[in-house]
């Protein structure tokens, strides 16, 4: 089975883990990249994901600019200090000649899910200001679309740039509650899950050896952010968050999910949260009238990181 | 070594627990009883508070009555469910003839704080309003006393009456922040330790045994008790919650904490959490310049049981 996917990104190492894990995949065909401001600018992200075309020989494949700030609130902090001034780790990349695409992010969303009613799934990999966005414009998103899967979020585990709130969620609170609330049921890949499936640096000297081009990309880039992942460890660790939900639609059986009820906290102090109440847990409205969610909480990591390998090595 | 106490207190079944077991252990000397409302309204909380002294044949201690409204909002919800219609299980126990106190509990709080400078141990088990009351009459009252312990609260796990928030904090969220904001080191017993030492409903039969007065008060009041914490569970079972900071002033041996800086969320959807960050895990300074609290995150339960039960042998 072929999945249609758009890719709402902001690359990003484990972004661009996911994105060539997508390009390489026979089960999906990536529609387009939409970009959001998040690890980095807006602009950045733009002209990182034209790259990652270029290194894939992907051309073909659409590449757009969204939002540059949260929903509510002034200009984020960016995540530098884990992906690098460049995003990528600091490698000094050529960039690419190709131009982004005219259409903002949440404008090709919509055009493309009117195309393809019920057929694209949307993969969102970074605060979700555009999907938001698009939800605005387009009301009845949630039924042109299949489906919707995420990386963000933090159910039922502490947060990772606060105590309680993990970076895509916190970066655009706002946002990630209107599409929480949306009449879907997302499918949330956050550090419920991500944090449980840490890998071996050797990983990506071996998708380097794999796949010279693309995992020889991810081999240079990832030292950085490694290094980020290894401060206060003693041994050197890496996490590929991004590529999780991805993973999912190749091979959903190594996933195991909790369902509840979602919503996202936007006061100051818990900026972020993603609080899931399993059901029967709080007589509250605030939950009982909350939205679903399907919150990955289980991995078979050794078969994910055997996928990956398999996949690059296509 | 002697600990001069003052329980702050909404009683409530676990309450009675506590207060008997303070009553009853020869290193603690109890100053006073200051009700609050919680479980149940604060009138209801003062006559229950003068019955346990009276069964104790305890009426040399003053019981106050303290605030019976929330620091913001309208009147809390009681807990009815959990611990009847009359706190103690609805098992009609005839009302005491002695009158209250006519110190408000805060005023009651700073004066004896007042008169034994670094002596006195506050022990709150209900919600926080009579203590964050008596740090508004007396600003210096972190310095006038020994030390604060508390019942509330859920650090590291999720809460009882929302996915999020544990009851004695929901029920007064702005109280518990201006309590744990203050210039002293909170103990706080939360759900982070109680939920994990539940006990056999046989319990309170060996304590009926052991103490046919306040053992068999206890008896017959849990009944109630018992029945709600035993729906949707296979067993029989019991939590006494409010008896684990007296406890651990008796034997602070079997306790285990975790240290951290705290803030509480007052938000309406997160009304009540109790945010710990343990050190190091965030540089937003809504923690790092939040003051410290002490969470207990551990207990050795069976000699815990076994010293509630020693001690109403005595």
């Amino acid at each position: 089975m072929t999945h249609k996917i758009i890719i709402d990104t902001d690359p990003g190492i484990d972004d661009a883990m996911a994105i060539f894990f997508a390009f390489q995949s026979p089960e999906i065909e990536v529609l387009g990249l939409t970009t959001v401001y998040g690890n980095i600018p807006v602009s950045m992200s733009a002209r990182n994901a034209l790259t990652l075309c270029d290194i894939a020989g992907r051309q073909d494949v659409p590449v757009t600019k969204g939002v540059a700030l949260p929903w509510v609130g002034p200009e984020s902090d960016y995540a530098h200090f884990v992906h690098g001034d460049d995003g990528f780790g600091n490698i000094d990349y050529p960039p690419s000649t190709r131009e982004v695409d005219p259409r903002s992010s949440a404008e090709f969303i919509v055009e493309m899910a009117r195309k393809h009613p019920g057929e694209i799934t949307l993969v969102a990999i970074g605060p979700l200001g555009n999907i938001a966005l698009a939800l605005r414009l387009e009301p009845e998103l949630p039924k042109l679309v299949k489906g919707i899967s995420i990386m963000g979020g933090a159910a039922f585990v502490p947060g990772n740039v606060t105590p309680v709130a993990e970076a895509n969620i916190w970066n655009d609170a706002h946002a990630a509650d209107i599409v929480f609330s949306a009449d879907w049921e997302v499918k949330m890949f956050g550090l419920d899950v991500t944090l449980f499936a840490p890998t071996d640096p050797k990983f990506v000297d071996i998708l380097a050896e794999k796949n010279p081009v693309m995992g020889g990309f991810m081999q240079k880039a990832s030292q950085f952010y490694i290094d980020f992942y290894s401060q206060n460890r003693d041994e050197k660790v890496c996490f590929f968050h991004d590529a999780f939900p991805i993973a999912h639609l190749v091979k959903p059986e190594l996933f195991e999910f909790t369902r509840g009820n979602i919503r996202v906290s936007t006061d100051e102090l818990n900026r972020g949260q993603t609080v899931v109440a399993k059901p029967g847990t709080t007589a509250s409205p605030l939950w009982t009238e909350a939205k679903f969610v399907q919150a990955a909480t289980g991995v078979k990591h050794d078969e994910l990181f055997q996928l990956f390998i398999d996949t690059y090595a296509l």
